[in-house]
């Protein structure tokens, strides 16, 4: 098997020569080939089939999300470097023209833009809660979410894109219900990938909280094994993950308003499948021929 | 069949109400349900299906793109209130603290971010260009394209979101070529529409264009015949365009320096399926319950 290639930029090497990612003028985007697309639309749809209940809600997001909500999230503060706000042009005739004057002279036209109410979603669940009941029942409440997240990290490495999708399988209920949830979703995808061919394993993580506080955050959440990451090695120089199942505590709950039926402030859990990452997983460990790969792979997969 | 409702606010109730489409708190902006994304990605995939050459490369891009290829559409010209630029935040440590302080405070913390390298697509086409060879073959070049497009537009008519799909047949080659290819896809889009069941028809169009300078550009546009679109009547206010047939003569070969083997410059058209309005149209002649809809329109789709 192809994996594990010595560095990130090989990878990158194989998939831009095979076709199955086109190169931007931006480091971190890609333009994704027919092949590509295939093998992630069918991801997705395996990803879904792993549901444990088939009447949860499911909800496809835009790329964009309420500022509103975003900022209740918190995530400016931990993650600043990683953020997309948008701007937008709100003058007349008048203003225009000044723009266009300030972009044929060189100088910065998007200081006459203003904040839009939307910004990039950073994160898949963040769209949701904003829009769930605010009294949570009994059972807690199970969504599946899907969309677009983006990240400001252009990098060299195909598994860090700017931008990118996640398959989410979400639970908003009471602390026991929220850790029940990640661990037996850190279970059910380790197991549905490694159905894939994939060699997966599962570790503690921590997310890359932002400069000298962040450094404390991240060795706290590492500490609290609030968050596990399914890896695998696609290259020589570091794991790749490409699942996490993630125990929010009431990071959201909070800031949402969300209540369990016993009046506490309601906790969170999610599990997301990278459908990028783990069609880039699949293509380096099967090869950049999907007609090569095995006939129960491509079956699960639909491709 | 239900459609045309008396206006676009009663089309939105009626997919709010059934759950296919969930509001968020900002106009024009929804989370689609499992039944919606069903039917939208059955959509995609029949307009794949309409491709006349199964060798043109097929690309699915992110929802954003080069800020400079941005720059060489003009977009920002011509629709600039519809633009969404990207910004970002490269600062430290001590900037950090400046902008949540800024936040705390209820001023503007955008002032402390720059501009991106990367700006939300306003169209689907504008990433493709930028990719190309700069010589044209002979024959032309096909390609098809999917992707999300911004919108700055907040609106309560469900067919006018922010943030949308498009499946796109674009040809880059001789003028001749191009307008063939616009002229052939009207007729494909009209044919394949007509065959899920949807009333439509075609009629001349023009772009939105921004301000005084605009109403100019849109007339000529409209004089010249250069852009079509295929209308439906989903309610009695207005038709709603679903697709739609462009010839963008040198527009794009002449910033992107795309030249046919003859040295002239390149002209352009493409062919584009909304997805979103689609689905809307679909579920606004067949109903709210898929179920019910026609066997030959499910079979068509795969829903």
């Amino acid at each position: 098997m192809p994996a594990p290639y010595a560095t990130p930029e090989d990878l990158r090497t194989v998939l831009l020569d095979a076709g199955l990612l086109v190169q931007t003028r931006t480091d971190g985007l890609y333009h994704r080939s027919g092949d590509f697309e295939g093998v992630l639309q069918g991801v997705e749809r395996y990803a879904a089939e792993q549901r444990t209940d088939a009447t949860a809600p499911r909800r496809w997001f835009p790329p964009i999300m309420a500022r509103d909500d975003f900022l209740r999230t918190d995530y400016l503060r931990s993650f600043p470097d990683l953020v997309g706000s948008v701007d937008v042009f709100t003058g007349g005739d008048q203003e225009h023209k000044q723009l266009l004057a300030e972009l044929e002279e060189g100088r910065d036209w998007t200081l006459a833009l203003d904040p839009a109410e939307v910004v990039l979603s950073s994160s898949i669940c963040h769209s949701l809660y904003g829009t769930l009941p605010t009294g949570i029942p009994d059972d807690g409440l199970l969504h599946e979410c899907c969309g677009f997240a983006f990240r400001h990290e252009p990098s060299l490495d195909p598994a860090r894109m700017q931008s990118f999708r996640m398959y989410e399988f979400v639970l908003v209920g009471t602390p026991a219900q929220a850790v029940a949830h990640r661990d037996l979703w850190l279970q059910r995808g380790l197991d549905s990938l490694a159905a894939l061919g994939l060699s997966v394993r599962s570790d503690a993580a921590n997310d890359p909280f932002f400069g000298r506080v962040g450094r404390m955050l991240a060795a706290n959440q590492l500490h609290a094994e609030l968050k596990y990451e399914v890896l695998i090695d696609l290259t020589e120089a570091k794991p790749t993950a490409i699942a996490s199942a993630n125990y929010h505590e009431d990071h959201f709950g909070l800031p949402f308003g969300l209540t369990t039926p016993d009046g506490e402030v309601a906790h969170s859990a999610c599990f997301g499948y990278g459908l990028e990452r783990i069609t880039l997983a699949l293509f380096a460990t099967h090869g950049t021929d999907v007609t090569g790969w095995p006939g129960e792979v491509r079956s699960l997969l639909g491709c």
